[in-house]
């Protein structure tokens, strides 16, 4: 195993991070990693903004539900999914793009591009020995956010990455099993398996938490996404989406 | 500069590749890759699809445009947004999850889940040696591959990824300048300060093409977007994501 793959093998979110700001150099090499990811037809479509404003720290801190870590870390990024300039190209060479620009498939096209950017300088930077941790709790309220950081139409903020040098130590969380992530030549969509395969990640998370909680703690992860998922969370994201914009047609 | 980071910085798309299958021991290395990414709430909302089957691989070709890499290469992945056991989840823990299922925020966490997954893998592979090239082309006709691989409702199969041996070098391709793409406290939208932007980039684009065909190929990134834009490209996305009862709320 070389030590890319240590690296990636041994990702944990950090949530509490030293009192130490990245250097201009590590935040450059952490945005020229994430533009060295693959792009769909070159087309780039996703900016990365870099939260460095105390006050504005504060407020998606409060947005993400006062989660202490998006203020306190090396930096903040929020990643963007962004067709913006292809507007303004669309203005300068004349070509009517916005059908395109509107259209699910470059939706899709902007979030995947956004987000593997995002884990390229998620790599990089466990590679130089920080830490990070995604931050999906912007999505609470992405008019708020686009508020603080004059976001404009057909750009959508997807989430956050806080960075820094770790000051905690997390357990690796168990992933599902590589056979019920991985099919091969058809997707094995058979009932009985599927839930033969979820009690027996059920009892591995089970003893995960029983482990680490000194038995305080029993659950599953078919109760805990049973749980999150009975809840309506972020409804308010379509109109949001479609204010942006985007997936329309 | 550590090695990791020197991976992904020399980054190029590879189309064609020797003619050597990936070991088992590599497949499951990248798979684990995979899953060592990051996942909202550990909600893990995808499946990876191996296709070794000589027949599908051929079908899946031609529906990606007959893109020959898609055929011949050490091993095919096809990456795929999952919500199909979080639905039987519902069904064995006696909750209402379809609301969650069917909104437009789960679709962006499925998507960002699976994206950064892929990179992982990507990453993986080229440290090991191995070149990589993503396949949006299957997103031509996701009925068909839904049929190739049996995909069902709440699966929705995002791009492929073909890996192998390199049997081509190619160049790095000009990404915009770390200044367009990084923004700091706020989005700047100042059309201006972006239409300067684009011909400073148009004009980087124009000599690397200008310098890799002998002048043959006179082009810039706007003129490539404009023309790329203009068409209507998979308008079927938002009837067939609906469908398989996906951002339908």
């Amino acid at each position: 195993m070389n030590t890319t793959i240590e690296t990636i093998l041994s990702h944990k979110s950090v949530r509490k991070f030293k009192d130490e700001k990245l250097t201009r150099e590590q935040v450059e090499t952490l945005i020229r990693s994430a533009q060295a990811a693959s792009t769909s037809s070159m087309i780039q479509a996703y900016t990365i903004i870099g939260v460095t404003d105390p006050g504005k720290k504060a407020e998606l801190a409060a947005i993400a539900g006062n989660q202490s870590y998006v203020e306190k870390n090396g930096h903040f990024f929020v990643f963007c999914a962004d067709l913006y300039r292809h507007e303004v190209i669309g203005e300068k060479e004349e070509a009517n793009v916005a059908h395109s620009l509107e259209s699910t498939e470059k939706f899709m096209v902007a979030l995947i591009d956004a987000a593997l950017a995002a884990q390229n300088a998620s790599v990089a930077a466990e590679s130089m020995g920080l830490g990070i941790c995604y931050i999906g709790g912007i999505r609470n309220d992405l008019g708020a956010v686009s508020e603080v950081l004059d976001i404009p139409e057909r750009v959508i903020p997807l989430f956050g990455l806080a960075v820094g040098v770790p000051d905690e130590d997390n357990d690796l969380k168990p992933r599902r099993p590589l056979s019920h992530v991985y099919h091969e030549n058809t997707y094995r969509s058979d009932k009985e398996t599927v839930a033969k395969e979820l009690e027996e990640y059920d009892e591995t998370v089970a003893s995960y938490y029983h482990e680490r909680t000194n038995g305080q703690r029993v659950d599953t992860w078919s109760a805990q996404m049973a749980r999150m998922l009975s809840g309506k969370k972020r409804m308010y994201m379509k109109e949001f989406v479609e204010k942006k914009k985007f997936d329309l047609k």
